[in-house]
């Protein structure tokens, strides 16, 4: 595992497109579908710090868990619309992480939804608590102050 | 539109069944679809109440529409479990309803999950702001008193 | 496990309610969600014969698997229809079904959409084809020629 | 509207992450959602030919509707892959399109499931058939022999 983008710790961000699928009968995307599309972009912004959820589950016994969210519907997001997910970590504790995402419309300023996620890391194998893995808290540690 | 249960304004609950669908390579629910068993449980309890959601649409140009959603989840539940949501009024505005559900297990004490979710009335053709079917405020007038 | 219910090997039947979530922005039913609501009977219905499938899981090591499907799409299905989705067995071998399912609506003639699916059984440890449970060929046996 | 990629007519492909919400509790993608797959890559496919489905709806009320499935599931996808659609035209008639679709896993040879998807066109406002927007029935015909 190469930690190779640590600039990405913060700002980082995921496009994702609005296919039919998202979308429900008001002709908008169905409110529990954006917090698929923030998962996505956490998956990303993982995978650009170097961690691949498979191999950390697979090598340290380590899943990720949504323990609470906090979504604010701001604006809807439409069919065929191209969406920017962000990613921000705004908090970091020994074994949680609590990131800020926010959603808007690419080459549009406006936030069509935004949300606060708490993340904790489990053993796969009990849904027990455990650290998270030590290279994700220091890369964490060199940018955010309160970990 | 009959109003025929009114004591389901608060203490409304509704079954659903954990499939294949709902669930994640985890092993368990994923996190998005407890919003979805949400929504579920605050359908029936309109329709309990005497609101079908596509008659408010139609005759009324209503619709309602999630505006936040704060929600932890405590522990999680798995494929062929039976959950009941519940719904309860903890607030009434002229626009915006603000509802608790909490889902459990079956025959089992213990919250999997809580949320606090809040809807407002839109008109569907405009999606801007407007009061909720004057019948719904008068049912919630009886039973919610900061209303 | 006890099989309760041998008339429902064949003829059996599971209501399926339309949500929001459902549904897309063409004001209909989602393509891909019928067959979420095929295998929700399809869950049921092994169910009412007396088949859990987190206990043949775990008990056997057995999982079904979808290996084939063709569905064709008559008529669409809307918000708040409450269907019904058949479940028949048309075809059995030793480590394989075909089911016919049809989708209508509740009090209406005239199908929505009819899809034959063929499932296979595996070892749930190794996805490797195995027999179907014992108790499940007996019971078919008694109700379909070809098996 | 632009026809900007004529030889995308046959020979299209979209890449596809497979995360979370795409799984099952089995550890594998959900049955139903490599239709979801299909139909995103059916839809960059159109994009790609010049056509943006919103634009078909507003300007033409036209939209595609899928008429029929038959899907064959040989080798499962798992968390974290990154997974090629595949889009080819077999078929083209005044008011319809038969799709092939095949999904692999990037740089592994060996098709994990293969759909042929019939489309047919309908007037948006009354859900009745209608002629393929002639553009693309142009397009089509220098490329599909039979249409």
């Amino acid at each position: 595992m190469t930690l190779n983008n640590s600039q990405s710790v913060n700002g980082f961000s995921w496009p994702v497109r609005v296919y039919y699928e998202d979308t429900d009968a008001g002709g908008v995307v169905y409110y529990a579908n954006y917090l698929k599309f923030m998962e996505r972009a956490r998956t990303e912004w993982l995978r650009e710090l170097g961690f691949e959820q498979d191999e950390l589950r697979s090598r340290y016994d380590v899943i990720f868990a949504v323990k609470s969210v906090s979504i604010d519907y701001i604006r809807p997001a439409h069919f065929n619309n191209k969406l920017i997910v962000s990613v921000r970590v705004v908090e970091g504790g020994r074994a949680s992480l609590v990131l800020e995402q926010e959603i808007t419309k690419q080459n549009e300023s406006g936030v069509l939804c935004q949300g606060q996620i708490k993340v904790v890391s489990l053993r796969a194998s009990s849904f027990k608590p455990c650290p998270l893995p030590p290279e994700l808290t220091q890369l964490l540690k060199q940018h955010i102050d309160p970990l």
